[in-house]
């Protein structure tokens, strides 16, 4: 709490490291690209996990758990998936450690424990999910599978970021089999659009919704949909995908079923998921240079209450009018913290909630209990105003919808102040150092030209989103014809 | 559904692995000893974690989560710990794969992506998470560090059995540090007791809380406290354990703080956890010959309503008066399927339903319409009768906590029955054939005593109850002095 964060605008990827230790979200162990979420940071995720839990029952899916090792000859039976992810791949190699005969105290992988088939710690779970369907699925009556699972995955990343890449990440990936083509795509949209409302409606960042192009799509997949944020900094990030993975894995694995006709096919599949990455988003959205900015829907605390009191008995006094209200509140499922503690100062403490991103702050001394009063800061635009104490309940809970709704909206105007449509090489060069952000462009469709877009200037083709409207136009580097524009940007 | 059970009183191992997989609990997956735990089975676990999860936050806790491996190096540091796991931990040794050479479409380990230290995949994160401590705890303000995590972890088991004895399985880990070694006591036995709770209240299982022996003793404890409970076999099954761990991982990771005297000191450690296996006692508790027998409490469904009718005008009369119901049970948080498919009859739908262990169903027909009743069938005592619809919703409501306290009362009694007070060798070795279930006996506190007991019997000291009262006696085995009975049992 001593120093002050770096700033954003000096250096954003400092900022950013440093409010996710200082927060208390997250911190590097003592495995590789391997991170520790702290309590607060992880309760920021349990409420994302119960938000979209919540929505993917209501979309009918259910949860399981599959195996969190994938032996190698079922990994590698899809091969465009197997390709896309063998460079990546923890392998467990042996099952028993001895006592190294050299070093009383240490020990040795024992040699003579090793595995007749090397098992690779699950990447993605297509692989062992989709060789278990093959023995639920007989007839169309079986289908549609619907399942869901909450795990951890490993991808062996060389350079790695607290949340938004590291070597061992939570996240949940949905995997559904599908009687028909359509319907397998119909629930890749649907499952896209959950993830869309999730994050306007609780992260309250806005995203496009799109496709990728093919250079980008997910291995093993026919088409992959995204949804696309943007951070402060002008960068997109990707902040969920949903797969439609035709009958790849079904042919891989042989999945077949018998259908209305009385028919042999293979049933056609989906995947999506979002991953503690959302968390990276969440910050880099809305966080400025004192600290967290949260949504009150994903806030652990979304008020606290700070006493402005020397001793005991005006404390007692503050503290009987305060109970009532906590209790109020929490009666209206409002999370609320009295910090009746006095090792540290009002100050301090105020420093530490909007490190700590609190939406509402209320802040009352003897004053104000005379005056019938309390002040109430809120975090996203450290307004500070005083309100009268009968209703605060109901400011409270206004303010509460109003901040999340003012959060969105902020990143919402920035994202439309920062996206610009571009015609021409030069000005797209321009505006990716100059005015970074998204640039609606038009691409000629060819994977040739996007690679070369990307070597020229690191932006990738962010998606091609659903919305586009069909309009002529040239492609920004060949001048190729082109029938809408897709976005660019540079990403995490 | 076409074959019945086998049934308990035949061949109760077979009835348990039957059970568990055409209930749709779990299955064993292609990975030697990893399950793959099914929706149905999984939405128990939720209910349970759900439980659990609320408990340990009313104590207190909060949640996080630390990385899947360990490294080498941390994993042997308490040399305890570390050698009573060494022979069964999955070892990754190399991060990457690449084409084979000589296959075309296969993958092989690439050499040249060894890692320079091993990885274990957790067993259990004592290592990892005391690792971390070390720098979270400078002074006696920092205490107590209370902290649960959700996770997966893998035991290289020879043997295993769904839920019982997984590789891989899934658990909470709680790891908390104190400034006293009292403080950390009484954090041992709370969490005991909170799991005592569970088993009692939600899965209607009546356990015994007590210590284990020091042969049984959790690999780098001081002392272990652990809840037993008595399958319908009579064998006992450990259902949750509590650690005390003395400065034993505090020392081997140099975790100290500044007291309030203002000396340094290490802190003080407990861990506990429960575990998947849960799910096999509540299993093995109470179902019988026709299948689950849930408790409400932790039962998916609660009521099921299987209308008896033909055609769509028929089932539109029954729902006419049923979904009011099902909209009545939904607002007072019980959880209802009305099965209105035409595929299958009546009798399956029961059978079925049984099978899962749906405690309440309700069937109505077009005659019990006219008459203004309904069917209510019990799952735990089979009894149906009929009920009048007018209260139904009070009714059904009322009958679940019946069920309930009934499914606890029944187990209870039957621990009762099978507990058995026992003073001479011959008694001893002839219940356990005969008679199994808990013995009661003295035993003189030796570990040698307790081994050669093993040896002989195959019966363990489950252990040593909490509320074991002082008596002088002499040990079964050797008829030396002891001062207190203990709990043997042969177990799972």
């Amino acid at each position: 709490m001593s120093k002050s964060l770096p700033k954003r605008s000096e250096n954003y990827s400092e900022w950013y490291n440093e409010l996710v230790k200082r927060a208390d979200l997250a911190e590097n162990s003592a495995v590789r690209g391997c991170m520790i979420i702290k309590p607060y940071g992880y309760s920021i995720w349990e409420k994302m996990q119960r938000a979209l839990d919540d929505m993917f029952k209501e979309t009918g899916h259910s949860n399981a758990y599959f195996p969190l090792f994938v032996p190698k000859s079922l990994f590698e039976a899809e091969e465009t998936n197997a390709e896309g992810f063998a460079k990546e791949c923890a392998v467990v190699t042996h099952y028993r450690l001895k006592n190294d005969p050299d070093h009383k105290g240490k020990l040795i992988v024992d040699p003579n424990a090793k595995l007749e088939e090397e098992l690779i710690v699950r990447p993605t779970s297509e692989a062992i999910i989709w060789n278990t369907y093959r023995n639920w699925v007989q007839s169309h009556r079986d289908l549609p599978l619907l399942i869901n699972q909450w795990a951890n995955v490993v991808r062996w990343e060389m350079r790695t970021r607290l949340f938004l890449r590291t070597a061992e990440f939570l996240w949940q990936e949905g995997h559904t089999a599908h009687a028909t083509k359509e319907e397998a795509i119909e629930e890749t949209e649907q499952m896209l659009h959950v993830y869309g409302t999730f994050a306007e409606e609780f992260m309250a960042v806005p995203v496009i919704r799109g496709k990728k192009t093919a250079n980008e799509r997910f291995a093993g997949a026919d088409d992959t949909y995204c949804i696309e944020a943007m951070m402060q900094d002008g960068k997109a990030l990707q902040a969920g995908t949903s797969h439609f993975l035709g009958q790849n894995f079904a042919k891989a694995f042989d999945v077949k079923f018998t259908n209305k006709e009385n028919q042999q096919d293979y049933v056609w599949g989906t995947s999506w998921g979002v991953s503690t990455r959302l968390m990276g988003a969440l910050i880099m959205a809305h966080s400025d240079d004192e600290g967290l900015v949260l949504p009150p829907k994903l806030a652990p605390i979304q008020v606290v209450i700070v006493p402005i009191f020397k001793g005991a008995e005006q404390l007692a006094l503050i503290s009987e009018t305060i109970n009532p209200i906590v209790k109020e509140l929490k009666k209206r499922g409002i999370s609320v913290k009295f910090d009746t503690s006095d090792k540290q100062s009002p100050g301090f403490k105020f420093a530490e909630y909007e490190l700590k991103g609190v939406p509402v702050r209320l802040a009352i001394g003897a004053r104000d209990l005379g005056n019938g009063t309390v002040e109430i800061a809120r975090r996203d635009t450290k307004v500070k105003q005083t309100y009268p104490l009968e209703g605060v309940v109901e400011t409270i809970s206004n303010l509460l919808d109003e901040i999340q709704e003012n959060i969105y909206q902020r990143a919402f105007n920035f994202r439309a102040a920062n996206t610009h449509v571009i015609d021409t090489w030069e000005d797209f060069v321009k505006t990716l150092d100059e005015q970074p952000g998204f640039i609606s462009a038009h691409w000629d469709g060819s994977p040739e030209t996007e690679e070369k877009i990307k070597e020229l200037t690191k932006a990738t083709i962010r998606c091609i989103p659903l919305d586009a409207v069909e309009e002529e136009g040239k492609c920004i580097l060949t001048g190729n014809p082109s029938s809408r524009r897709v976005i660019f940007a540079r990403a995490y």
